[in-house]
């Protein structure tokens, strides 16, 4: 379990590393991709993906705590090859993606460090570390984030019945089109560990200038992704068309 | 057929879902996407394709009538393997691809609820569902429509000559590729599911604001889509280029 | 040869029919992805590329003189698996490609027909069919087309030397990335048909309101690609580092 | 050893050829792409590599003393299929990588020779060539420089868990990700050839109208990315969740 621990941290952590710094790049003043849009934040963290996914090859490579509980809720047995699914387990995962997800963020925050300096308003620096809605209203951002994450995890859990060679660019390629699709209005969380580790990290780490952590918002992006991961689980059991050849 | 029917049910569902959610995100008001631009649509209907192929591997993910059409009338002898063309299993294949257009599209309204509120313009709405002509001629609109699928379903027949590990990642971008060349008069609806289903969502659902759904239009991605692909496949059955070894 | 006639044919057409619109798409008036940008004319060529590949994959989808030059040149004893590398074989190639090239120009006209009709500048026009320099000067436009091509050819002999599983996705990534870097001051027609066929579509066709369709500049988009496939020809049979296992 | 020299003599000149050529597109007055934003240069220097990498297939294709140092800190035996590591080896590759670099960078100067003559500010003209820091601060430069390596090398050492199909894409996909999401301040050398060898091309070439070059900054983009790949090699032999199966 000491190496899905590790492996579910380094690959949550480079998710963080790379998305947090996406938005570092779009938002924060004074950076070479100032303003570069949607669509650059879009395959950032697309790649963010990509890349975490190549790291944490040996735990299966969750990275978020609605694939593993998605997982689990689909009747899997199994979390990656070798690890059973458990009460255990799950913890181990999910321990790990949250650890992970707030040492990539201190990570991002080192690597832009004069560019948050330099960025006066305290929303900007927010921005970059979590994820809030364009319009609030905590029943609506719920139900598009378990939207969009039940995109995410029902597709994850039909790719094999498709095989190909797309490897990692697969997921990649699911979560640059949840992005362009589903992000517009709450930022696709899609993911707890990737907006409460951020957030945790924006809270304690000294940035100057910076304000609240909106932690008023923080339970939206933890309980939307998990109801989505549920009913994909859900659906995947249920549906005759989602059933892999035996 | 149920498992055939369900799978295009839920395929041509997550299609809508994720094609109607890019273009709301670009069209409607507050969205983080707004007005992210041609690329951004392209893109995002491209890898609405792809979630959609991986969920609809049973029935050979066909999420489009004209795709249907297309293997019908390139000769082909089954719509996914074990599926014999038949006029029973073409309507199965057309009903469930406009049912879950429909409910692709239901759904994306519930996950952009807020955004349809606020944007006051009835024609974004309208064109968040439906396409529309920006230089309205129905003549020479069928005629793009028409050239344009003719691309889709021509390729898509010919996908079997080159051998590949790309999976579903071929006809995404195969979509990306029409919509940024062929996109541009009519808004490549090039699936009358894609097109009907949404507009018919448009028009029973309770948008606050909505006007006119254009029916007056509605023929044309209907009619220009299916000629198109009745051309592909006669091309594919005359043309000596397009014989695979047998 | 018939085969490989009409297969080509075909490709390059389908080249030119994705080709010239996407730039249509962003040139002409009232389209919706005007204004749409280099990276959105990249990708929009890159998958006309893909597109074509598909479909002629008979004849090894070369659709470019500058591939068949580039082939000869390099000492290749096949243009595609059992045509063998002649003077007859040659002539097929290139008359294909032309004609090809020329027939996908005149169908992206009809499907884009409207908008040409609305477009007033005559240098747009043109500009979706033809390329032409952003500084004029024959002997160094006649330089960036050759280096641009000379990549082109020389990544594509190289191909056979990293097995993946890409298929035609190699070759389209490849012309997104030389229309990024290398477009810049030509358009890199980097293809003698692309450019010639086109033209000779933009002169014959009964375009309203078309000016002149540039023939002083006709030659170096012809040339520079040749010469550019030449050398790229010549250094794959010069340098150790290019020589695959026998 | 001459192999190894020349491989990577062409597939990092390969890789200057067309990185330096996207962001003299997007930085240079009169070129087609002028302004074309971050996405297009992540993509162009994204796809530069997808170039080089094929060009290098004999060596491995390191492109970077950031890659051939990290693949040495990792205790990796061979640089590529029957090269092993050595004193002598790592020198190959370190003096072939900046060569290739500079004749790269010279050769696109050739392309876009016009464009620098047209363009009147010194600072764009070497920011085609060589990267600068947004926010001048060495030790900060430094640390983002070798953060965005440490992720480069990182990764490519964990590559080989997970198999696919995509060959060169994906290492073009990584660096495009790295720049969409490390590179807003410092412009991701994450290279020490791609910046030295080009920076010294522009101290040599007579570029009409140049300023200096930068020599005080010149040390980052070695330093960084060199002490990044150290990490990287470092991690990787530490961590069990890195640890391939024997």
């Amino acid at each position: 379990m000491s190496t899905v621990f590790w492996s579910e941290v380094l690959g949550t952590g480079m998710l963080t590393l790379l998305g947090v710094g996406v938005v570092a790049n779009h938002l924060l003043g004074k950076t070479k991709g100032n303003g570069g849009g949607w669509l650059l934040i879009n395959f950032g963290w697309g790649l963010a993906v990509f890349a975490g996914v190549y790291v944490a090859w040996q735990s299966g490579a969750h990275l978020n705590p609605a694939v593993t509980v998605g997982i689990w809720a689909s009747g899997g047995e199994e979390y990656a090859p070798g690890v059973a699914v458990s009460l255990a387990s799950t913890l181990v995962y999910l321990a790990a993606e949250l650890l992970g997800a707030f040492l990539g963020a201190v990570l991002c925050w080192i690597a832009y460090k004069q560019h948050y300096d330099e960025q006066l308003d305290p929303a900007a620096k927010l921005g970059t570390f979590a994820t809030g809605p364009e319009i609030r209203s905590y029943p609506w951002n719920v139900v598009t984030e378990a939207i969009a994450t039940f995109v995410l995890v029902f597709v994850i859990l039909m790719f094999g019945g498709t095989p190909s060679g797309l490897g990692p660019m697969a997921v990649a390629l699911l979560v640059v089109g949840i992005g362009a699709s589903l992000g517009g209005p709450t930022g696709y969380a899609i993911n707890p560990a990737r907006d409460l580790g951020p957030r945790i990290a924006h809270a304690v780490l000294p940035i100057r200038g910076k304000g609240g952590s909106d932690w008023g918002y923080a339970w939206v992006p933890v309980v939307g992704p998990i109801l989505g991961a549920l009913i994909a689980g859900g659906i995947f059991q249920l549906f005759p068309a989602t059933n892999f050849p035996a």
